[in-house]
C-alpha cells in the first residue's frame, strides 16, 4: 500500500504534522487551489462537486421544513450595518469596504456582506404588515466575506460559500422552536449524510453571535482532537425588529415586533469531512456527498473482453450510483492510489479471472476490506457496501470523539488535561464570563457549548469552586 | 376579466406605458423588491424559484456537454485585471473597488468581479501543462457587479446572478466549435424551456466583448419591439493565454498557447421572459420554468366534499407537476386574478357540479381557453395542456418577431423605419465601423448581429452604398 501511494503523490502523514497533512490533502485531492487574492480559495471541480451534493441535500431538507430561497444584495450600506449595535461591533472590524464605483468615490461606503441579517431585516420591514404575513421562512445560498488575518482552506477564509436562513415569527415560542428545529436539521444532515457525529448545545454568552439572544451550535471532533464548530442557529428575540422598525398587526389588532432567527452552515463542512474521515492515503468521503461513489478499475484491460465487460458494469451501476470507469492507460496500482487519494468510497476491480467466475472484487475505502461479489447481485452488493462505509465512518468518528473526551473535576485536572491532550474536556461551570476567560487565559481552551444532554460531574465550578450552573464542553477549536 | 383584475392590484397597461407595465409586473408578481443599495435588487422567493428552474435546466445541459462547475474568488486584484489590455479598458470604468479590509487600507485595490476571465486564466496557468490537460471545460454560477448608472430590475443592475463558462482547448478549431456549441445550447434552452425564439448571429467588431476575437449572440425580440441580447459566447484565440503565460506541451512536444472561450447568461433571461410573454393581466410563465405549473382553485369550497376532492387532485398531480392548491378564504375570482398576475400556466377549477360530472375545468393562462376534462385522464390532459401553452407562447412570440422585422434597402428607408417602428431592421452592411457608427448617431439604432442565416437584400451597404459584406440585424436594445 505504501508503495502504491508513492506512485501517485506523497502526502505528509497525519501523526507527523496534521496541519501539513490537511493542506496536502486539499491540494492533492484537487479540492482547491490557492488564488492571487489573499485568503480566497479556488474551489476546483472535485471540491465543488462535494459542495453541490451538500447543497442539494440540505436544500431539500430546508424546503421540506417550509423554507423558500431568495437572493439579497452582496453589499450593505454602512448606515444599515450600524443599525443594530452589538451586530456592528461584532462584524465591522472584519469587513471589506467598497469605496469607489468606477472612477467615482461613493458618498457612503458599502461593505461586502459578512452575513445578511441587516439586509433581511430591511426587506422584512417592507413586506411584513400583519400576522398573516408570518412566519417568513427565507434562506439564501451565497458567498460572504470576512477579513480574516490567518486563513486555511475551507476552515477559515476571507471569502466562503454558505447558506444563511433568516426567519421571522409571530411569537417567541415559534422562533425558539425554529431555532432548535434547524439545529436538528443540521445535526441529522451531519449524521445521515456526512457520517459526522456532532454535539448539540448552546453557546455561552461570551461565544454567542453578535446581536443574538441565544446561539446554538453543533460541534464536531476532528481526528486530531481539535473541535470544529460546524453550524450555528441563533434566536434574536425582537432586538433587530426594534432596530429596523419591523412591526405587524397581531391577532389582537395591536402592533407587535416579530421574533427572529438565523442559521447557517458553510464550505467549512468540507474541512470537517476531511479532518473527520481522512487518513494517510488521503481523503475518505462519505458516500452521500462523494462526487464519485464507485470507481470501476479494469485489471489487465488490454485483454479481450475486459473493457467491454467493465463498461457493461458501468452502464448497469450508473442508473443508481455516481460511478466512474477508469480506463486510462495507467497501471491498476496507480489508479488505486489516485482514487484512494480522492476518497472514493468503493472500488470495483474486474479482471479476466473475475469475468470467468462471473464476479468482481469490491474494496471499501474506509477499511480496505475486500469482498468478492457475484455480478448477478452487483447493485444490491454495492448499495450495502456503501451503507457499510457510511456506518463504518460514523462509528470510527464516534469512537474518536469518545476516546478524546475527558472529564475534569477541578482546575488542576483541567490544566493538566489541556496541556497533555487534545479533545473535549467536560467540566462544570458557574455561569460567569470571568471564569470562562480565566480558563481561556490559562489553558488556551474555549467553551464549545453547554450540551443539551448535561451530566452532573460535580456541583462546583471547575474554575472558581462556586456552585455550578451547567456542564460545559471545552476544547481547542479550528 | 378587467373587473377581476382590479380585485387584486392594478397594473399599467402595456400600450399605455410599457416601461411602467414592466416595473409594475416585477413588483406585483413579487419577483423582486428594491433594496437600500442603489441598483441592487432583492430577488424574492417567486422570482428566485424561476431562477432555480433556469439553473437546474441549464446546468444539466452544461454537464451533458462535459462541463464541470468550480468557484473562483469574487475579488480580482487590480494588477490581475490589467493583464489583458482590451479587457481592462472595457471593464475598469464600471467596477466596484474594495480599498479597505477591516480598518486597514489595502496595499492593492481589489475589484469585485465584473466577469472572471482573468481569474480563470490565472488558475489555468497553474493547472495546464500538457495537451493531456486539455480541454478544460469549467463553468461557474455566481453574482457579478458592474457599476451601471441607470438600472432596471433583471435587465441592467449593479449586481446580477449569472453563469460564466470558461474553457481552454488544444486547437483553434476545438475552441471555435465550443463557442458555437454553447450558443446552440443557449438557443435550444430558450426555445425548449423559455418558449423564446432567438436569432443566432455574430457581433460586429464594435459590439464584441472586451478582449474577444469574436462574440456570438442570441437576440430576442420583446413585446414592444425592443431587442434583448439574451446570451453571448466568445472566442478569445490565444490572447489571454499569452497575457497570462498559459502554455502546454503539445503532441509534437513543443510549447503552445491554448485557445479559449467564455459564455454566459444571467438573470436578465427573467426580464426576457416577462417582456416576451407577459400581458395586461401580468406575468405569463413558460411551463418549464414556472415555479407553479398548475394551480387548483376549488369553487364553492365551503360545500361538502369540494375541498376533499380538490386535495385529491392535488395529491394526484404533485407526483408529476409543480402544483398548488389554493384553498384560502378569498373568492375564486380574486384567486383567478392573483394567479394570472403570477403567470401560472394552467388553472384548474373544481366545483360541486364538476365533481358530480367527474370533471374539472382547465384554463390556459396564455389564451384563457377553457377545456372540460374528465378526471379519469387528468394527468395526460394537464401534460398536453402545458405543452399547448408552451407551443402557444412560442408561436405568439415568433409571430411578434416576424411582425416586427423590417427590411431597409437604403438609408432613407432605414431612417424612416427606425423613426416610425420598433423592431429589427434587416439591412446590408459594408463591414466598416464608420457606417455602423453613423447609423447609430443618426437613428439611435445599434447592430444586433450578423445572423447565421443571411439573406441577400441588396449588394450595397445601406449606409455608404459601397459593396456589402454582410446582412445585419439592427435594432434598439435593452
Amino acid at each position: 500500500m505504501a508503495q502504491q501511494k508513492k506512485l501517485v503523490e506523497e502526502i505528509t502523514s497525519m501523526n507527523e504534522d496534521f496541519a501539513k497533512w490537511y493542506t496536502d490533502v486539499v491540494k492533492k485531492a484537487e479540492l482547491i487551489d490557492y488564488s492571487s487574492v489573499r485568503g480566497c480559495m479556488i474551489i476546483r471541480p472535485y471540491g465543488y462537486a462535494i459542495w453541490e451534493n451538500i447543497q442539494k441535500d440540505l436544500d431539500a431538507r430546508f424546503k421540506q421544513t417550509g423554507h423558500e430561497n431568495v437572493y439579497m444584495p452582496m453589499f450593505i450600506p454602512e448606515s444599515l450595518l450600524q443599525k443594530e449595535k452589538d451586530h456592528v461591533d461584532g462584524f465591522a472590524p472584519e469587513v471589506a469596504w467598497v469605496t469607489h464605483g468606477g472612477k467615482e468615490k461613493l458618498t457612503e461606503r458599502l461593505c461586502v456582506r459578512p452575513t445578511s441579517e441587516t439586509l433581511f431585516c430591511d426587506h422584512y420591514a417592507n413586506i411584513i404588515q400583519s400576522y398573516r404575513d408570518l412566519p417568513k421562512l427565507y434562506n439564501q445560498w451565497c458567498s460572504v466575506v470576512r477579513w480574516e488575518k490567518t486563513t486555511r482552506p475551507f476552515l477559515r477564509s476571507v471569502e466562503f460559500l454558505w447558506q444563511e436562513g433568516h426567519t421571522m415569527h409571530e411569537t417567541k415560542e415559534q422562533a425558539e422552536q425554529e431555532t432548535l428545529q434547524m439545529l436538528d436539521v443540521y445535526a441529522d444532515f451531519c449524521k445521515e449524510s456526512l457520517a459526522m457525529p456532532v454535539l448539540k448545545g448552546q453557546k455561552t454568552d461570551k461565544e454567542k453571535f453578535a446581536g443574538a439572544v441565544s446561539t446554538y451550535t453543533i460541534e464536531a471532533m476532528m481526528h486530531d482532537g481539535v473541535a470544529l464548530q460546524s453550524g450555528t442557529s441563533h434566536y434574536f428575540g425582537d432586538g433587530f425588529a426594534k432596530a429596523f422598525n419591523i412591526t405587524f398587526t397581531g391577532r389582537d389588532n395591536k402592533l407587535a415586533f416579530p421574533h427572529q432567527t438565523s442559521w447557517g452552515v458553510s464550505t467549512r463542512l468540507i474541512g470537517g469531512i476531511i479532518m473527520t474521515h481522512g487518513d494517510d492515503s488521503g481523503l475518505v468521503l462519505p458516500p452521500a456527498v462523494a462526487p464519485v461513489q464507485v470507481v470501476i478499475i479494469p485489471i489487465a484491460q488490454h485483454k479481450e473482453g475486459v473493457l467491454e465487460k467493465a463498461n457493461g458494469l458501468f452502464e448497469r451501476l450508473r442508473a443508481q450510483f455516481r460511478v466512474k470507469l477508469d480506463d486510462r492507460d495507467n497501471s491498476p496500482g496507480w489508479k488505486f492510489s489516485e482514487h484512494e487519494m480522492k476518497g472514493v468510497p468503493l472500488r470495483i476491480e474486474l479482471g479476466p479471472k473475475d469475468i470467468e467466475n462471473n464476479q468482481c472484487v469490491v474494496v471499501r475505502r474506509d477499511n480496505r476490506e475486500k469482498t468478492i461479489v457475484s455480478l448477478d447481485n452487483l447493485e444490491s452488493a454495492v448499495s450495502e457496501a456503501l451503507k457499510a462505509v457510511h456506518d463504518g465512518l460514523y462509528e470510527r468518528a464516534l469512537k474518536n470523539r469518545e476516546d478524546r473526551t475527558y472529564t475534569a473535576k477541578d482546575f488542576d485536572e483541567f490544566v493538566k488535561i489541556s496541556n497533555e491532550k487534545n479533545g473535549f474536556i467536560k467540566a462544570m461551570w458557574c455561569g460567569e464570563t470571568e471564569c470562562e476567560e480565566k480558563i481561556k487565559d490559562v489553558t488556551g481552551v474555549k467553551s464549545r457549548c453547554i450540551p443539551f444532554e448535561e451530566e452532573q460531574i460535580s456541583d462546583k465550578c471547575v474554575c472558581c469552586g462556586k456552585p455550578a450552573k451547567s456542564m460545559v464542553f471545552w476544547g481547542k477549536q479550528y
